[in-house]
C-alpha cells in the first residue's frame, strides 16, 4: 500500500510530497524526496542526529535509543529507525552544517619537490613526440601500426598498447596533426623489467607537438574517513601546484568506517557512498584544476591512498568482510585501473593507482605514511602513530616493520562527546585552567563565540582538568572542587568550560563524566596499541628513538598535554615529530617516482600485521591505560613530576 | 525556422508529425519520426530506393538522379537528397522487406570438430577449480591474494589479473561457494611465452565447483557486408552447437562497404551503423543460446572475422580513410578487447578477438578464409577467391601469399540490375534457355511466383543467353532473334525471363543491356583481379592447381556457367572447390586452437597486398574481360568448344 509522506523544512517554503509503500524507512522516503538527513552513525540508530518530528500520521519506531520520553511525546523519531504505516507529515529540523577548517584552508605549506627528482628517470608517465611518415600508395600501413613503428624507431618502445577509445580517435588525431603527434604513455613496465615484459600503455594522443616542458598533470589523493585531500602535481617539474581538501561527502552516512560499512550494506548504500566520495574527489579536482587553469581531463595519473574501507568504497568493492571476524579485505593490492573504470573526472584513460594496504585496519594511508615518514628506511627503531578514528600504529626500522590498529573511535573528532565537534569554526581548540580559581581560558577557531570543543581542545581540557584536580586519575569529576563550574549534570559530574552567556547557542559548554570515559577509552586504545606492539616484538618503549605522529589532527596536538593524559608515551619532546598528512605526502612521492611506488609495495609486503582483537594482552593493556595518565605512574615520570610540582604550573 | 513534417505510411493509420528546422533532410526527419526509410546506397542519391511522395508543401531536391520527369511531376523525391523548406506532408511507400534465404536456414551442414582437438592443450580459455582455505584470525590474507595463492599453488599460475568488476563480486562469490569456486581464465599469454610474460586474465568466477566437462561457450562470428553468421561452440568438446545467420542490420544504410563508409561519415551515422550490427549480432547470439538452453552471459570468448570496414564499424573506429587514397585502415590488428568494451551481449569480461586483416580491402574475412581453406599450408599454388561485393583474391602456397581486391560491386547480389534481388524467397536462382525456341525454364527459391533474379540466376542467365545467341560477345541483345522475349525496352535491348502473368508483381521480369553491362563489369573486375595478381608474381594461371571459392554466394554458383561468362578461369571442374563461408570457419578454427589463431596473424603478416588501383595493367585486364567470356577466346577453350558444338547443348 502506498502512503503520502509530506516533508517540511525550515529552508523550503513549500512541502515536498512523496509516495512510498508501508514500512518504508523515513530516511529512505526523505532520500526519495531529495532531502538530505545526516546519518553520522551510518543508520544504526546510535547517534540520534537524524531525529525528525512527526507532525501528523502514524509511524512505527523500531528503536528510540537516543530519544527521551519527552522527545517521543513531542513526536520525534529517528529517521533511520522509523517506518511509515500511513500518510505522514514530517518536519525536518535544520541539519548540522559541516563548516570548514581544513588543513588546506588554514595553512597550505609549500611542499618541497623531493631532492633530485628527475622527470625523465623517475616518472612513468611521459610525453612523447612522434613525427610519422604520412601514408602513401607505396606505404599503406594502417594508422596504429604506423604509430607503433614510430614508437619503435624513435624511442625503442616495442610493445605499446592502447584502448579501444583511443583507437576510435587515433585516425582523426593523426590527420589533424598532419602526422605529427604528442603521445602520453605510461612506461611503468619498461622501467621495471627492461626487455622482458616491455608493455607500454598509451594514455593519450594529441595532434601536433606539445611543448615538452609544459605541465603534465598528475594528482596525489588521500581519502580520509573525514577529509579528502587532493594535490595537483606537475609531473615534469614535480611541483605541487594546488592543494585542496574537503570533508568526505560520506560523512553524512557515518562518521567512522564501521558506520560506513554498515550503511554500505543497505540496499543502494554502497552505490550511494561510492558516488558521494567520487563527487567529493571530482569537485576537488575541479577546484584544483581551476587554480592552475587546467582542465580535469588533462590530469593523466592519480595515486590514491586511504584506509582499506575508503579504498573498497571508492572502488565499489563490498567492504562487509572488513567488519566481521576474521576481518579480511577483498583486496589489499588493487590493480592499476583507468579513471573511467573508477569514475574519476580526469582523462578517462588516466592511470589510477590505489596504493597497497596491509590489512582491514592497516591500509594504504599507513603504508604511504610509513613511506613519507621514512620509517622503513630508519636506522633506529621508530614509532609511527596515526592518531585518528582508527588509531593505526607502526613500529620498526629498515630491517623490520610491525603494525596494528585499535578502534579508538571518533571521540577525538568530537563524536560521543556531548559538546564535542570537529575542528571547524567555533571549536574550542586549546584550554588552560587556572589551578587556583579553576577558571578556564580558551582559544576558539575563527575567534568567535564557542560552539563546542574539538580534539585538541579535549586533550588540553582533560590534561588541565587532571592537573588541576578537577578530574581524578580514574576520570571522576571532583564535585568537592570549589568552583561553580564543577557540578552534577544530566550525565554525572561535569565541568563547565563556557557559560551559556558566552557560547554561540546560549547553552553551557561542558565536559561530563561520560565524555571523559569516551575520551579515556579512545586514548587507552591508542596507548595500548603501541605498547602491545612494542611488547610483541620485545622492544621496550624507551628504546624507541623517534615518535612520528601522522594525520592532520596530530598537527594540532600539544605534546605535553597529550603525554599528560597518557595518549602519547612519556618521552623527551625532541623525540616527537608531527608530520601532518603523511598519507597524501606518501601518495605524492609514489606519484612522482616509480622507485618510491615500488617502495610502498615493499612496505606493504614487509609489514607484519598484529591482530589486537585476537590478543588478550591488548585488553589488559587497554584496561591499565583507562586512567589519567595510566595505572602505572612509573611509565609517566614527567607527569608524576608535574603533579608533584603542581603549584609551579603557571597559568597563561 | 521550424516546420511541421507529416508522414503517412501504408501500415500506420495515423500520421506522424515531427518539427524540424529548414534544410533538414527528409531522411533525417523520417528517422526522427521513427520511420525507417532504407538507403541501400548509403544516402548518396544513387539507388533511388528511398523515394517518397511529397503530397503537400515545399521541398528542395538536391538531386533527382534515379527519378524520371514523371516521378518528379507526381511529387516523388529522394529522402536522402531532399530538404524541407516549409511545412510538408509526405507519403512513405511500403519499404522493401528483406526476406531470408540465409545459408543457415537452408542447409546447415554439421561442422566437424578439427581432428585431434584437445581442450586442455589447444584452448586458451579454461575452467579452473579452486578450493581455498577459508580465512581465519591466523590467516587474514585478503580475498584476491587468497585466490591468487590458490592459482599459484594449485595450477602454477603466477600472474593472474582481473578487472574491477570482478573484484567487486569476488568477496561474495567466494563466500557463496564456501571458498570453493570455479574460475574461467584466458591463459593465452602463458602458452605463448611460458615463464616470461606469464599474464593470465580471469574472465569469470562462479561459486562452487562446476562440472569440468559441462559446456564452456565460445562463439565464432563472421560479419559479412550482407550477412552476419554466428556459430556457438562448446570449447570443451570443440563442437559447433548452433549455427545462425541473419542479414547485417546495416544493409538498410548501404549495400556495399563504400555506401556504409559514406553513411558513417554523416553525423550520428557511425554510431547508428555500429548499433545496427551490434543489434544483429546480439540477436543472433540470443537465438543461438536459446537453441542450446544457454544464456548469452555464459559465452566467454568470441573470435570475429569480417572485412576491414565491418571491423572498423563494429568497433566504432572511423572508416573514412579506407575509402580515400591512399586507402589505409586505422587498425589491421585490433587488440583483444572485452565484450563490454565492444558492446556484445555476452559475459561482459569475455575476450573478444577480432582477427587481423591485411589492408583496407583485404580484411580478416580473407585471412580467416585462407586459414580455413588451407592456402597458406598448400604445397602447390592455389587461387582463393571470395566472390562477393569486394572480390578479394589470394594466390599462393606455404611459401608465399599475395592478395588483391577489386571493387566488383554488388551486381551479383542484385544491386544495379533492374530485376536483380538477393537470394531470398521468390528469386530466380537457376535459368535454362532452349536454344531453338529461346524459351526459358527457371527455378525459383521457395517455389512460388518469381519476384526477380538473384546472383546465381544472373550468372546462369548470362551464360545461357550468350550460348543461345541472345547476347553477343560484347553483351549486346540480339534484337534480330526470333522470339517475342527479345525486344527493345526502356534501357535498350532486353530479354524477358518471366512474363507479367507468371510473376509476383504482374510485371515482366527482364534482363536489359544496362543490367548486362553492370554484370560484365563485376565479373571483369574479379577476373582481372586474379589474372593481374598471377601476372604480378609471374605465375601462369595454368599452373594454379586449385581454385578455392569462398563466400556463401560461391556455394550456389554453377561452375560451368561461371566459366562460360568468364567469371572463373577455364579449368577442369575437379580443380574447383566451393567452400561456403570460409570466414566463419576460419574464425571457428582460431577460436578453438591458439596455434591456429597464431597462424592467422602469421598469414596476415606474410600476405603481400597488391594495390590494383595503382596498377595500369589492372585496367587493361579489366577492359579485356568486359566481354563474354573474354576478348581472348584462347583463355576459354572449353567455352569455345561449347560455342562450336552449340547444337549439342541439350535443354533440360
Amino acid at each position: 500500500m502506498q502512503h503520502s509522506i509530506t516533508f517540511t523544512k525550515p529552508d523550503s517554503p513549500t512541502p515536498i510530497v512523496v509516495q512510498v509503500p508501508t514500512n518504508t524507512l523515513l530516511a529512505d522516503a526523505a532520500y526519495l524526496a531529495g532531502i538530505d538527513i545526516g546519518q553520522p552513525c551510518g543508520g544504526q540508530g546510535r547517534c540520534g542526529r537524524c531525529a525528525v518530528e512527526i507532525t501528523e500520521g502514524s509511524v512505527r519506531r523500531r528503536s528510540t535509543l537516543r530519544l527521551s520520553e519527552a522527545d517521543i511525546a513531542q513526536g520525534y523519531a529517528l529517521a533511520c529507525q522509523t517506518v511509515v504505516e500511513g500518510d505522514v507529515a514530517i518536519y525536518v529540523p535544520p541539519q548540522e552544517k559541516v563548516e570548514r577548517r581544513l588543513t588546506s584552508d588554514r595553512v597550505v605549506a609549500e611542499v618541497t619537490v623531493p631532492e633530485g627528482y628527475e622527470y625523465l628517470s623517475d616518472q612513468t608517465v611521459r610525453r612523447i613526440h612522434l613525427e610519422l611518415t604520412p601514408p602513401s600508395m607505396d606505404d599503406q600501413t594502417d594508422d596504429w601500426s604506423r604509430l607503433q613503428r614510430a614508437f619503435r624507431l624513435g624511442h625503442r618502445f616495442e610493445n605499446v598498447t592502447c584502448s579501444l577509445r583511443l583507437l576510435q580517435k587515433m585516425g582523426d588525431v593523426l590527420r589533424e596533426g598532419d602526422w605529427n603527434v604528442t603521445a602520453v604513455v605510461d612506461i611503468k613496465n619498461v622501467i621495471e623489467s627492461y626487455e622482458t615484459d616491455q608493455s607500454i600503455r598509451m594514455i593519450a594522443l594529441q595532434p601536433g607537438l606539445v611543448d615538452e616542458y609544459s605541465p603534465l598533470w598528475g594528482t596525489a589523493i588521500d581519502i580520509g574517513t573525514t577529509t579528502v585531500t587532493v594535490w595537483l602535481v606537475d609531473l615534469v617539474s614535480g611541483q605541487v601546484r594546488a592543494q585542496v581538501a574537503e570533508y568526505n561527502g560520506q560523512i553524512a552516512r557515518g562518521e567512522d568506517v564501521i558506520s560506513r560499512i554498515i550503511y554500505a550494506s543497505k540496499e543502494g548504500g554502497a552505490q550511494e557512498l561510492r558516488q558521494r566520495v567520487l563527487d567529493t574527489i571530482n569537485s576537488l579536482l575541479d577546484t584544483a584544476c581551476k587554480r592552475v587553469k587546467a582542465k580535469p581531463e588533462e590530469v593523466l595519473k592519480a595515486t590514491i591512498s586511504g584506509n582499506s574501507t575508503m579504498i573498497h568504497l571508492l572502488l565499489g568493492i563490498p567492504a562487509g568482510s572488513i567488519r566481521l571476524s576474521p576481518f579480511v579485505t577483498t583486496v589489499n593490492l588493487p590493480p592499476v585501473m583507468t579513471a573511467r573504470e573508477v569514475g574519476l573526472n580526469m582523462h578517462p584513460e588516466a592511470s589510477v593507482d590505489c596504493l597497497p594496504g596491509v590489512a582491514s585496519y592497516v591500509g594504504a594511508d599507513i603504508t604511504a605514511g610509513v613511506l613519507s615518514a621514512g620509517v622503513d628506511a630508519a636506522e633506529e627503531v621508530t614509532l609511527f602513530l596515526d592518531v585518528g578514528t582508527n588509531g593505526e600504529t607502526v613500529l620498526g626500522n629498515r630491517d623490520w616493520l610491525v603494525a596494528c590498529a585499535c578502534s579508538a573511535g571518533p571521540a577525538f573528532e568530537g563524536a560521543g562527546v556531548v559538546n564535542g565537534m570537529r575542528a571547524t569554526q567555533g571549536a574550542i581548540e586549546e584550554v588552560w585552567i587556572n589551578s587556583g580559581s579553576l577558571e578556564p581560558t580558551y582559544r576558539v577557531i575563527g575567534g568567535g563565540r564557542p560552539k563546542g570543543i574539538c580534539g585538541s581542545g579535549l586533550i588540553a581540557l582533560l590534561s588541565e582538568a587532571f592537573l588541576t584536580g578537577i578530574l581524578d586519575k580514574a576520570g571522576n569529576v571532583n564535585l568537592m572542587a570549589s568552583s561553580s563550574r564543577v557540578r552534577e549534570g544530566a550525565h554525572g559530574g561535569e565541568y563547565v568550560v563556557a557559560w551559556g552567556a558566552e557560547s554561540e547557542s546560549g547553552e553551557d559548554i561542558v565536559i561530563s563524566r561520560v565524555d571523559v570515559d569516551n575520551l579515556l577509552r579512545a586514548k587507552a586504545a591508542i596507548y595500548a596499541g603501541f605498547t602491545v606492539l612494542a611488547d610483541t616484538v620485545g622492544i621496550p618503549l624507551e628504546s624507541v628513538s623517534k615518535v612520528l605522529v601522522g594525520g592532520s589532527f596530530g598537527k594540532y596536538i600539544n605534546v605535553e598535554k597529550a603525554v599528560q593524559i597518557g595518549l602519547l608515551p612519556d618521552m623527551p619532546w625532541e623525540q616527537f615529530d608531527f608530520l601532518g598528512n603523511t598519507s597524501v605526502r606518501g601518495a605524492y612521492y609514489a606519484l612522482l617516482d616509480w622507485r618510491k611506488r615500488e617502495q610502498v609495495t615493499d612496505i606493504a609486503k614487509r609489514m607484519t600485521y598484529i591482530e589486537l582483537s585476537a590478543d588478550n594482552s591488548f585488553y589488559e593493556a587497554f584496561t591499565s591505560a583507562l586512567f589519567l595518565p595510566h595505572t602505572d605512574m612509573n611509565k609517566f615520570p614527567s607527569v608524576a613530576e608535574a603533579l608533584e610540582g603542581k603549584s609551579t604550573h603557571v597559568d597563561k
